[in-house]
Order: structure tokens, then C-alpha cells, then sequence
């Protein structure tokens, strides 16, 4: 059994509100649904879900996961182009546990401070622009990965 | 009845004895007061005033006026600079709770990193430079921007 | 009696029909009434309402405020991004008559240029997006500044 | 019938030799038998495979498919940081044929220069990292891009 | 009679159907058909009409010009900003053949990336904003500089 | 009848003597004779020739043409890369009068303080390098503009 | 008696399995050892160890030190080059409680982004690359500073 | 008889009273007075004096000069680090008429934005820190040259 | 045997009439033979000579090198500043055959954009400014290391 | 027993006399003093200690320390932030000779050029603003160092 | 008696035959000759004139003016713009020996590495571009600022 | 008789124990022994070898080669990057003594701030990556360029 954690980071809870015109229409609730159908479908697979505002719930959550998770997605938000301090715990934990990043909107055709991520370097993989659909690619991506590295 | 949110940003609690060269004698306390009694003369206006060195409770804060407020007033204090995330929460809700950056010192005459505004572009206007007295007059701009777009 | 020179730099005379999504519908004219009012309200406040496209006008009248004015509010328009010699005038006179700086729109939202100002370092403080309504919240700051610091 | 075209940039040809720590050690052969795999898994999608070490031949075939593809999967390789013409290719049948950016390393975990992407603004998303599986990756999320569009 | 080489770089193949909102709705075919006839009516004019997607097209053409052409009128599109080997072929010839550079559009209101041109400086002048028309005027500026300068 | 105002920037009334091997050896007034006479090969088409050393001078005049003119023909000289007032201008405008920008040498092949244009963007072209010529071909573009947009 | 904060930022949590090619081996358990034997060595100094991953937790401590402890260690992580709030609250005490900072790592040696300290500037010094014997280092030096300056 | 030409830029003509700590309290009109005496003790050499805040003034002055005057000393002060304008003018007539840069403060101790003079590169020399005083020396430069180079 | 292959870059092919006051009067022709003398010279050298002004046939003979060449000399003129891809396809075969990169003119002596090289890091080496003589000791350069190196 | 080089870079045999109130008041003298006895006090390490103006003489003495010392402790004063030579000189032999960087004053409260060290990536840590004491300080963090890695 | 020593730094020694065309034919003698007639002209000052090439030399005599020389200056030639040493040296004696710097050339017309000078903002004054007889105006300046300073 | 200096800069004494993995085992004696073979066989040329880390020495050593050598050949180590006077000598020289710089290893694959060379500009060529072999290469570049040029 392959254990997920999947990682939301500030303003998320907004989804469905927040801007439609870039995040789409989706809720946090239906990626979540989908991405347990999506886990059930792999077979093997048992995601947990999290979503906070704070900086250091994301660090806090990702440094506990080495023992206790396989792998990370993880939806920084605006923190994926401000902190260091999350780049840094992804890092902390590589060896152990690998993290996908993922993204809602494409942000390489967002504002100029949108297309630099801090966190993307320690992770495996980084796929953006694809909606809520893109948690599902992400878990397939990580689940792959975890499977063929072993 | 107006519901305007006041919130203030990391570090702002030490008002008072904090560089009072740079951000005056005034404590935070003062400024509530002040803020109050304008709100009263300005009538049907009522304000909720909150404080926190947490950039996530700001964020959640701001996420939380939809459909509660009508306007917010915010001093990020060091987020300013920092912070995309407060900045994609006051975008969040811009379509239906305006907001005003107001800041206690003229940041234009100090450090190069307080010249640009992450949270300035999401708002209705920005004031800075008049202590405390620049609360009362953002809610003023406030108050005049709610009224005459109705 | 307080005497205030307010000042309009390059372009401001054109506002009404001047790219009123940014600018608004307001009249230079309505705005000047507007502050006649407020300084009547306000009381023992007199004011001197001009506007120039020439850089040299603003220099010229903020060097002659010295033992003429009490404070100075000025929009100087496109020379905020580009004037050094607005912005050594409003240094010049700084230690007797303070400046506080209105802009119409938000030009934190604006193109990069306009993100910074070489001018707002010299003044007590600055103000921008509340369209003609700032030129009243610059006169109530100013008029509380020197009043208090008498 | 959804046809897509999968077009695939410069030394991707050396795929295998080509430094296999960074690349990993497919060929572009067994990418394009895993997504033809992918296709016929999917149902009534068929894929045209094509790769070109030359900026003009993946412009002309990109400039081809309004009217013949339903939608583009493209790896630009070195050209994604270095050429607008493809860039401006991609945006010139967005309206038409939107296309999905595949990198198989994470590039911004590289040098710099990598960082920048000139070519993902004009697609709907891009994902990086998961060696040749991106691909099918890629393909699913272009899949139901367009089934959800329709 | 002069001999002029008119180069069109990649994409404007797709003139009429690519971004008209940008390049408008001229195909190449008018452009030419328009060229051809303005090239009449100045008298003792010939031109070669030639577009291509390869930056190699373009420097071999432009290397081939001395002793075949008198001058040459070049959209280098996307190149323009990217092509240091358009550039220097521009260079290589400019004592036998001098060029003109034309663009549709005007770069100058268009991304940042757009604002500079490589191949500007080894022409005597360069034209943009004027659409299809742009090229008849660049062949009367390039007619006139090469009959004033015998 | 078309009515376009000649605007002509700082320095330009030195033509003649000034910088002979970048300006050429035209004077203002030769260039103002060729363009009356391409004004009255036009037919139906009145210039209004005007030059000053100062910024406000373009301004004032760029801001009364609105119901007056039909178009501008600008040769901001050094104000180009400097006036943001000038820029304000043409663009407070350019819903009912359009600007075409001319310079008489190819600014692209000067210092890089040349390179960047603040006035272009507002303009609907520009055109640089064919010294006075260039008016001519300034006027064709912009009457051609102007007819073509009725 | 001498009363001194240390303060420890994001992911020191992990010390001992976070990347210990970069952090050592140690855990903070044993430097918060190590540090103690070195207060009690010196004599009438009293350490209170505190670690979170909440930029908040670190400003509201720093802002509590006044009246409560002589000196500040502080350890920000990845907040030294991020955070301004620390920053401001470290320059908030600066006059009552002054702070040394300290990182295990030789940070110049590593990425550019960990070159510039924004807390730096408002400690009286900083040392780095002692691993956790920098922590013991850091408390000879505040209690010298301590000392001399009374 | 040597006639010399010197112009004095924006804001100083309040020299007496404008920041004196670093402009010293010296007036325009007694930097005149010295400089006066100078060409007198110098012999065959005539000074104009001029100051205006205008930019146009100046580079209509120095426009002038070609066939009236033999030298220019010029404060461009403000204008010295944004008038590309006034810089065109000095080097439209310094085939035939040299200029010298002369600035009061030691622009070198100031801010970054004083550091770069456009107007420089087209004068013979530059001098600076030296007060009043500093007239003199170019005044002496200035012949100097003009004599030598005869 | 050692075989070497020999590439050249855009616009090489016009050597002998290309800016000779840079390039030199050599034809591409000469080199070609006086590096075949030198490779006779040398003994147990063969030289294949190539020269294209497409970047995808640079890219493609690299590539093609792997077992059928023992090293590269390389001049690739304006791609060497470009080409993100020539770079990549250099390196591609780096571990079996190293490259050496040779410039006719000292770059270092031209303009910034000539000053930094994406494709010299994945070379051995690098020579410039000895025009056609650089071939002949780049070939030098390479057997000496290709035998040393065994 | 350890032997250790204390080496001083330019101006530090002013300190005492220069600027005070950045340095201090000790000389170089009593820090020379200090640093003997706590050598005395560690027991078993030798100090010599050394200052010169000349960059030169530091690369020399440093390249001379291996087999001839242990350590180095070096304040390369004004030469941190342009000497690549001494930074270059410290890195040929920190594989046998480790040194530790010391400053006086905490740099990175001074000029923006005092912010970036080139000698410290070649050291084992570095550490400032405790003025003579950190002297002190380096020699223990070198010597826990040295018998640590022993 | 004032004691004013002169100090030039690099490569000033080979004037008269080093770049004539920048840097004039005079020789450092012929400078050092009207030097010391100027001085003796002043009446009651004293030079010492010194050249070298070493950084170091210039950095020990600067230091070694503190009671033995009332006034320094000095011509640092390249080390202008790259020693922070020489510059720190200006500042650690500037209370009680202030310096003036000079250039032959105008370094503002020159490279731009030459625009920035490291050393000027230590000194009272800077003036360049009046070759050999700029010395003479720095000892007029020098003399000037001693005598009124006292 | 050709007579050529040969210098080599900073830490190059250290060759054969300085980091070997960059600069290979050889030592400056095995690199000037193989030069002075080349010498003798090319015949007519004699080498005088000189090394030291002092920038003054090989400033010194420059400026005297006019008259007694006929070129030079230079590898300046780290002054490479940062010796504006270095440069300033050899271009002082150029027009009588070339230089050509040498590097033994690719400065352009390793850090930053190696990639740019002050020196090379004022030099006829320049290699790198070649080890101690590139003093070979650059002697027989600098004879081949002697005795063309004659």
C-alpha cells in the first residue's frame, strides 16, 4: 500500500470563488473526490488530504511524512514563488519521500513573479495549467515513480 | 450597515515602543479608538479591528469576508513586500469586498525591498505616511468608494 | 489661517475625457470644487488650485511656497516617475513646507514605470486610487499634520 | 476521431546515449509505443509522431494543423528557452489547436537559462520530470482537455 | 533597374488566419500583389518575393544578394529578436546591399521580449505598426535611399 | 479634409548643423517643404508644422488636438526615451486622434538609451531611419490609416 | 543573571536526518546540550531553546523578548532570506534585546539565494559554518557583547 | 575676447536657503559675483550668467551658442542625471562650442541616481564637490582648453 | 586514424568578402586547405569539413559523430550565442567526442552579446581572435589531447 | 600542537584611529594580544599573525601555509568583496589548510558592495560584527574544527 | 605651510606614450613640474608627488598622511573603479586629510566600468577630463577647501 | 629574433598541488620547459618567464616591454576578472607589444564570474581548456601573428 499525502497550500479553500476565470469552477472537495476515485482505480493507493493557509503546517506536515508517507503531491500555491522554508523541508525529506508539485492555472503565462518556483527543484516532477484534472496526473506520475524505483 | 474588517500585519502589536522615529508614539489601541469614533461619525459604518504576526491568519481572514463584510482595511506591515499569498487573498475576494492598503510610514523614503507593494495592485488605492491618522482616512476612501458604487 | 498650493502636473487637464476607465469621468474643475468645499469645512484653510504641463511650472511655484504656504499637495502626474528636479523642489522646501503626494488612479496596478516615485521620498506621505477623492483625504492629512506639529 | 500531433524538438533523436542521468535511458521509440499504447487505451484518438532537430520544421508543422489536428503534445528541447518563433507558432493556432509542453527532466532543478519557458505562455499546460511517461501524461490531460471543451 | 529581395520570416505563412487581432487580415499573397504593384508604378523596380520558416533560408538568401540584388526589405518576424545569425548576414552584405527591416505590428505595444531588435541595427531604417502597407512604404524608403545615394 | 499636426521635439531646430553624419543635412524647413508637398499630392490632406525645445509645448499641443486634428506626426527626439508626459499624451488622445512616431536616425544602431521608446507604444506606428524622408512616409501611413478606418 | 532567547526557524526540527551532508549529523537536542553546558561554564547566563516552523511563533517571541530577556540567538533558516518580519521584529527590540545571528551551514558556499540576510542587518553579527558549535560560539558572543556594553 | 556662455539648471536659484548641509549656503548671485572677478582676473574673457528651471530654456540657450559664444559652463543640476534632451544640445554644438560640468555637491556621496551624468559624456570635463567655488575651476578649464586648443 | 570533424557556422561561407576588417580576407576555402596540411602534418589525422547556415545541421552532424568521429572542431559564428541547441548536442556526445570550440575575430572585443558563450562549457576548450591560424591550432589542441587522453 | 596563520588585509594597521564608530577603538596590537592568550588558554596552538596592504602578500602567505600550518584565520578587509585572487589562493589549499573568515563590523549593515564575500565559499564559516572579539571566536571554531576532524 | 601629497596610481607612468589619443602627451613629469609651480604660486604649500602601480603602495601612503599631511590627491587610475582598498583608505584618514580625486580623461565618455567610481564618495571633490592640467585645478580646489575649513 | 614575456598571474606558483581536478598535475616549470622547447623550434624566438601574484608586478612588467620585447603572452589568473589596470597595461603596450591570454582550464564551465574577461579585449586572441599546452598554442598564435604581420 503506497501512502499520499497531498499538500494544499494558502488561498485554496477558495476554490470554486476565487478569480473562476484562472482556477476554474471546481472545489477543493470535488479534486479531492476525484483524486480518491483515481487512487481506488490504481489499487494500492490511500491518499490523505490537507489543505492550510500557514507556511509552516505545509513544513510541519512535510517533515513528518519521512515513515509515515511513500510520497507528496503538493499545490504550493503563491508560497511555491515566496518560501524557502517549504523548498527546503521538500528537500529535507527527497531522499525518503518524493514530492510532484502541481498547479491549477499555467503560471508561465501569469504575472512575471508567477513563472520562478522555489519548490519545483526538489521535487521529481512539476505539471501545471491542467485544472483539478492535474491532481489526478500528478498521482499517476508519483505512483509510477514509486513503482518503477523499486 | 457597512461591515469593514481592519487588519493589521506582523510586528504592528508593539506599536508605541517599536522605532517610534519611524512609526510614532501611537499604540495599535489608540488607532482602534480612533478608527472607531470616526466610524461612528461617519455612521452606518461598523468596524471589526484584528491583529496577528501570522500571515496565514490574515489570509484567512481576508478569505473569510465574502458575504461577512463589505470592505477591508489592511496594513500588511512586512508582508507588503513579501507575501504573494495575502496579495492572492485580497484578489480572491476583490470582486465583492474591496480592499485599502494603508501603511504607518512613508515606505517610499526607506529601504529599497519597501518601495514595491505585492498586495497594492489587488486593491482599491493604498495611502501611507500618516501614522495613524491614515487608518481614518482609509476609511474614509473606503466608505466614499462602497457608497458611490452602489 | 493655513495656506495650501495644490498642484497638477502634466496631462491632468485633459481628465474627463483622458482614458476614463483609468482616469474616471471627474473634471479637473469638480475636483477643485470638491476641495474648496472640504478647506471651507474643514476651516482656516485656503487654497491655491493650479495645474501646468511644464515641469518648470511645478519647480518653480513649490521653490516660491517658502514663507508664501503652509503645505503643498501635489499630483505630479507622468513627471513623478521621471522628474529629479520636482523631486529636489519638494526637498528644497521640505523643512517648512511639507508636501503630501495624490495620485488618481492606483498606479501600484499600472505598468512598471509608474511603481516607482521620485518624488513621494521628499513628502510626508502619499496617496493613490480614490480618483478626486484623494485630493480631499490629502487636504484633511496635510491640514492634521500641520496642525499637529505646531 | 481526435488526432494529435506529437512533435518533438532538437537531439531528441540521441535519446538513450544522450546523457542518460539527466534523459534516462529510452528511446524516443519506446515513448512513441507507450503513447500509441496510451491512444488505443483511450479510444478514438490517433497520434502522428514526429521529430525534427530543425526550429523550422516543427514551426511548418505546427503552422499545419488548423484544419488537420486536434491538438498539439510538443517537447521543444533546447528551442523552448531560445525560440519565439515557435512560441509564436503555438499561439498562432491556440484558437484552434491547443497544445500541451512536455519536458522529460524537471528543468528547474538545471541551470538557469532552463528555467524560462518562452514556449509554455501560448499552451494550455506543461508538465516536466517523469521521463517519457510525461508523455502519456501529457496525452491524457490534452485528451480531456478537449473532450471537456466540446 | 533595382532589384530588391523582399524576405518574410517564420510564421507569416499563416498571415489572414494567425492572430488577426494582432496582424490583421491580409494574406502574404495581398502583401506581395500589393508590393508588385507599387514596385510598378515607381518604375525600374523588380522584386522577389520570399517567405520561409528557416532562420538558414533567410542567411543564405541574404548572403546570395551581393551582385544579384540592390537591396533587400526583411520581416524577420520571431528572428528579429532571437537571430544573431540573420543579424550578421544583414551586416555581412549592408556595404553592397542595404536592407530595411519591416514588422506588422507595432512591437513597441507588444511583450517586452519584442522591444528589442537584433537585425534593427545593421539596417538603415526600420518600419512597424502599418500592417501590409508597411511593406510598400519600406520599398519606397529603400528606392529612394538607393537612388539618392548614387 | 484630413488635418495632421507635425510635432517636432527638442534640438530638432538645429538640423542643418547639428550632428551632420546622424541627422543629415536637411534643415526642419526643407523637411517641412517635402511635406507639404506630399500633403498636396495627397489631396484632402492639411499639416500643421510645429517644433519646440520643451516637453510641455508637445504636451499642451498633443492634448488640444482632440477635435481639431486628425492624427499626429511625432519626432519626440530625445523626449522618446525620457517623457512619460509625452507618452500620457498620445495615449489621453488616441481614441480619436492616432500618432505615428518618426525619428530621423536609426535609434537602434545608437547608444541603448536609444533602443527603448516611451511614446511608441501609444502610437499606432513607427518609423526610424530615413532621415527626412521619413515624414513623408509618416504621412502616407497615417492618412492611409485614416481613410482605411472610416 | 543573564536571560537569552534562542530562537531556531524552520525544519531545525529535522536536524540529524534533514540532508546531512549540508547540516551535520546532530540534532538540535544536542546542540540545546551543548548550549546549556556552555551557560552554565559562563556563569549567571539562563537560556530558554525554542523551535518553530511559524514565522509568526518566531516574531511574537522576538517581540516579547523587551523587558523579559538581555539577548536574542537566533537561527531563521530559510526565513533569513525571506522573511522581513523577523527582520522588522528583530530591529523592533534591537534597542533593548540585541540578537546574533546563526546558521550551521556556510551559506555563501551554497545557492545565490542564500548569499543576502535580510535579518542580518539589524543583529550586531553573525556567524556561520560551525555546525551546531556556532550556537556556543554565538552565546560567547552575546554574553561578551552583554557584558562590555554595561 | 573669449565669450562663455554659463547656465545654471532647476532649483538653483534657491541656493542660499535649499539644503544647505549640502549645498552650502553660498547664492547663485554670489557664485556669479566670483566668477565675475575670475574672467576679470583672467583677461579678454566674458561671462552671461543664466539660471532657469526650465529644460527647454537650456537646451534653447545652448542651441544658440554655435557663431555667439566659445565655451559653456553648465549645472545642469536635476536635469544632469534624465535630460537625454539637454545632452543632445551639448553635443550638437561641441564641434564648435566645448562644454564643462560642473556640479556643487559630490554627486559620487549622494544617491545612486546622481551617480550617472547623461549630460557629461558630451562635455570636454567634469567637476564636482567643490562648492561655489567649483565655477572657478571650470572657468579656468574652460579657457584653458579654449586657449590651448587654438 | 583520428577522425575529426570540422564544423563551421551561419555566414562562414561568405568569408573573404563578410566584414573583412573583423573576419579577415581568408576564404573559407583556405582554411579548409591549410588544415589539411596540417592534419598531413600531424600524421594519422582526417579531417571532414562542413559548413552550414542551419542550426539543425550542426545539431544533426554532432549527433551523428558517436562512433563515427574521434572529436569536433567547432566555429559556430552566431549560434555559439544563440543556440541553446548546438550546446545541448555538444554536450550529447561530450563523453565520447570532445569538442573544441575556435572564432575568427576576439570576441571579448565585440559586442556584449558576443561576450558570453552557451556553447563553450561543454568544449574542452576554446580558442578566438588568431582568424583562420586558430583552426589549424584547435586541431593542435585536440590531437594532443585526444592522444593524451588514451 | 597547531599552528595557525592570522592574517589582516588592507588598512587594519589604521585600526584605532579609523572611523571609530565602525571599527572600534582596539588596535591591531591588543587584538594580537587577545588572540595570543586565548591560544595559551586552548592549549596545544600556535598563532602567527600578520597584516599587509598588499593582496600579493596574502595569496603568498597563504599558498605557503601547506605543510607549514594548520589553519588560517583571515579578515581580508576591503579585499572580501573584489580579491578573486585571495579568494582563489584560500581554495588551492583548503583541502589540507581549512580557514575561517572574521569581519569586525557586521557587514551586512553596510553598503550593498560589503554584502557578498568572495573569499568566504572557500572557508569553513565566517563571522562579523563582534569586533576584536571574533578574533577569538574564529580561532575556537577553527580549532574545534581542526581536532573534530582529526 | 600645507602639505598636500599626490599621489597616481597605475600605468600613469607610461604618459606621453600610453593611448595618446585618451590620455594626451604630456608626461607625469611635465604634470609634476606644473604642479609644483602652481604650488609655488599658492605660496606656502608643499607637494610630494608619488606614482605607483601597486595597490598596496597607495593604500600605506594614504594611511601614513594621518599628522603628517593636511591634503591628498590622488589619481587611482583602473583602481578607481575597482579597489574597495584604496577607497577604504581615503575614508580611514578623510576626518583629519581630506582628498580630491582627478583624471586625465572623462571617464563618463569612456567604457562603462570607467562611470563608476569606488573612490570619489570618500573624497570632498572629483574632476576629470582636463588632462595634466587638471592637477593644478586640484590643488587650486584642495587649497581652497583647507584654507575656508579653518 | 623574436623576444616574447611571458607572465602568469596569482597562484599559479601553486600549479601541481592546486586543486588538480582544474588545473591538471603539471607545474609551472614542466609548462615553461615545454615552452621553451617550442621556442627553439619554431627558432628565432626567445621566451623570458616570469610569475607573481602581486598585479602590480605584471602592470610593471608590461609597461616596460615597449622597446624590449616584441609580445607577450599572458595567463593572469585571477586578475582576469577583476584588474582593470592589468587591462589598462597591456592596451597601453598594444599598439607596439601584443598579448595573447592564455587560461589552463574553460573558465566558461566553471563559476560566473570566470566567464567574463577584462583583459581579453585589449589582446589579439585568447584560449582555454587546453592546460599547460595552451602556452604551446599561444606562442606558435603569437609568432604566426608577428611574423604575418611584418
Amino acid at each position: 500500500m503506497l501512502k499520499i499525502l497531498v499538500l494544499n497550500g494558502p488561498n485554496l479553500n477558495l476554490l470554486g470563488t476565487r478569480e473562476p476565470e484562472i482556477y476554474g469552477s471546481e472545489t477543493l472537495q470535488s479534486i479531492e473526490s476525484d483524486l480518491r476515485a483515481c487512487a481506488e482505480a490504481l489499487g494500492g493507493v490511500e491518499i490523505e488530504f490537507f489543505q492550510s493557509n500557514a507556511e509552516s503546517d505545509l513544513i510541519t506536515r512535510i517533515g513528518e511524512t519521512r515513515g509515515n508517507f511513500d510520497g507528496i503531491i503538493i499545490n504550493p500555491a503563491a508560497l511555491t514563488h515566496t518560501s524557502l522554508g517549504v523548498a527546503d523541508a521538500i528537500k529535507a525529506v527527497a531522499d525518503a519521500v518524493p514530492s510532484v508539485e502541481v498547479h491549477l492555472s499555467n503560471t508561465h503565462a501569469r504575472e512575471e513573479i508567477r513563472h520562478k518556483s522555489l519548490t519545483a527543484p526538489g521535487c521529481i516532477g512539476q505539471l501545471m495549467g491542467f485544472k483539478g484534472y492535474g491532481y489526478v496526473l500528478a498521482l499517476q506520475a508519483l505512483v509510477k515513480h514509486l513503482r518503477s524505483s523499486r
